[in-house]
C-alpha cells in the first residue's frame, strides 16, 4: 500500500556536446528499459580529451525507480 | 567452489511510521524478487514532511546477495 | 550513435588467497552474465579472520558495462 | 512560477528516549517557526552517556523548505 | 575592520530546463532577501523524472554573504 | 586541571530486534569495562539477512570516555 | 522540557593574523546576533595570498545554538 | 612498453557565462602547455556573485595526461 | 546471549615486499595479543620511498573482534 | 624484524586557550600511558561556547604507536 | 581575457613549532618558485612524535595560482 | 633548515599484470624525473576489461617529494 519500495541503478550518460546533453541521453536510454523512473542524482562529471579538445563527456548518475508490487 | 561472488543492489524502503519499519519494508520487498540476500547497510535516512509532520520515511540501503554459479 | 550509455553494477569478489585473485574471481563471474564489461573500480577491501588467520578476502568493486541500443 | 527555490536549515533534535523521537521532536520544533517544510535528511546520530546509560540522543538533520515568492 | 565575517546559507535552485538555469534561478531568488552575496558552491545536482523525461532539475548550493558590522 | 583528555573507542553493538536496541546493547557492554563514558556517535548501521528476514542488526559506534589523570 | 532543539549555522571567520584569531573573530561576531551559542566545529581552513604572503585567513565553522521554546 | 604512466594535474577553469564554458576554457588553456591530455574530472563548481548576479563561474578539474618515456 | 558486542581496533601492518604481505603481517601480529579476531577492512595503502624504490609498504586496517561477556 | 606493526588510537585533547595547546595537551597525556608514539593526525577541531566566548577547544586526533614484538 | 585559468598544487609545509608556522613556511617556500599564488586551503594536519613530544608538524595544503596567458 | 617543504604529485601507474606491479611501475617512472621521492599513498584502484578479462590495471597514487632549498 503506502510503503512503496524503490530501486536505485547507476548509469553513465555520454555526449560529445555538453554535460546537459549527457544527462538527458543517459536518462532517455534508461527509460527505454526501466519503468517508473522517479529521480536522478549526478555523482560524477568526467570526459575524454583528444588532441586538446573534449571528445565526449561522461556523467555518472544514480536513477531511482519504483518497484511494482511483487 | 570457495570463491563466491556477491552482487550489491541499492534500494529505498519507505514507511509512514518509523525508520525501523522502512528498513524492514524494503528488505521484505527485495526478498520477493532477489534470492540469497545476505546483508544490508543503511546509506541514507530521509523523509517527506507535510503540514509540519513526517508523512513518510525513506531509508536508502545497499543489500548484498550471493550469485549462484553461472 | 556516438552517445553510448553505460550501467554500473556493484559486486564483491572473494578469494581465500589474495586481493589480486578476489578481483579476478569477481570479474570472471560477472563476465559470465554481463556482456560488454568495460571497466572496474575497487571500492572496498575486507576479509574474514578465523583463528588469527585470513580465511577469505572480499573485494568490493564497481563494474561498468555498455548498454546495447534498446 | 515553476522554478521554486528551497532553503535548507540544519537542526539537531533531541530525546531521552529514542532516535525516532529525536527526529520527530526536532521537526515538530522547526515547524513552529518555519513554514512550508518539505523534506528532512538525517546527517548525524549522537548522544550523551551518564553513568553508563544514554542520557539523551541527538539527531542532526537537514530540513528543506520552500521559499515564498519574494 | 579588516576581519569580516561571512555566513553561509544552503539553497536549492530549480529549473525545468537546465542545470545552468537552476543555478541562476536559485541565486536570483536568494539575492532578493539576502544582501552582500559573495560566492556560491554547487553541492548537489538532482532532478525529478516523469514519464521517462526530466521534469525539473534541482541544484543544491551553498551561498556565502558578508555580515554587516553588528 | 581544566585540560581533560578523552579517548575514543570504536564498537559494534548488535540486536536481533532493532537499531535502537543494538545501540543500547553496545553501550551497556562497553560501560562494563570502560569508565567515564561520555558520548557516542553512530558510524554505521548494517545487518545480516537469513531467508529474507533480518537476523540481527549491527550498529557501529564511536564512544568517547574521559581519561583519568595519569 | 528535556527535548531541546538546536540549530546549526555556518559562518566564516577571518583574520589577517592567525587561524586561532579567525576562529575567535567569527564566533565573537556570531554571538552579537545569535543567542545561546553552544558549540562550534571547524569545517575549512583557507586563505588568500598576495605577493607571496598570506593576506587573510578564512576559517569555515558550524556553530550550534539552542532554540528557545516557541 | 604497455605500462604507461599518467600524471594528474588540478586546474580551475573560469567563465562569465556557463559551467560548460568554464570546463572548456580550462582544458583549452591546459592543452597549450600540457601534451597528451587524456581525461578530465570535475571536482568543484563554484562562482563569485556581484550585486546579486553571477560574475564568473569557477570549475575545478583534475586533468590526466600520459607521461612520455623518460 | 545473542547480542554480541564487537570492538574495532585500527592497526598498520608493514612489509618491504607487498601490499598482500603487509596485510598478513599486521593481522598476524594483532592476533598475538587480541583474541576472537573476526574481520578486517583496509583503510589506507601507503609506503616510503628511498632512492626511487619502495622501501616498505604500510597498510592501514580496521580489525574487529568479539568482546567476551564481561 | 623489518615488518613492524603499529596501532592507531583516537584521542581528544582539550585546552581553554588554543588549538595548538589542545594538540599538545592530548599528546602529552597520551604519552604518559602509551609507549613508542610515532605520529599524530588531526581529525576534528571543535569547541564549547559559553556566554558568546570559547570555553574550551577540543581537537580530535589519531595517534600511531609501534607495537613491541609480542 | 576575463576567463583566467588557475592551477592547484599540493604542498606540505613543516615546522617544529606550530601549525600556524608550518602553513607560513610552506607558502613562503612555494612563493619562491611559483608566481601569482592566489589562495591556499589546508587539507591535512599531521606530525611526528619523538620521546612523547611533537618533533615537527606537517600541514598539507592546496595552493592555487593563476596561469599566465600561454 | 629544519622546516622542509614537500610537494605532492598525483600519478597513475599501470600494469597488465597486478596492482602490485602497477604501483611499482608508476613509482619507477616518477623517480626518473622527480628527485627526493619520499612517500606514496594509493588513492584509486581501477582497470579496463576486454572480452571479460582484465586488460590493464590503473593505480592512482599521490607521491610526496622534498623540495630543495630555493
Amino acid at each position: 500500500m503506502s510503503s512503496r519500495t524503490y530501486r536505485v541503478a547507476e548509469i553513465v550518460g555520454t555526449s560529445p556536446e555538453s554535460v546537459e546533453q549527457a544527462i538527458r541521453n543517459g536518462i532517455e536510454r534508461a527509460s527505454q528499459t526501466i519503468r517508473h523512473l522517479d529521480w536522478f542524482e549526478v555523482t560524477e562529471i568526467r570526459g575524454h580529451i583528444t588532441d586538446g579538445a573534449i571528445e565526449h563527456i561522461q556523467v555518472g548518475m544514480k536513477v531511482g525507480f519504483r518497484l511494482e508490487d511483487a
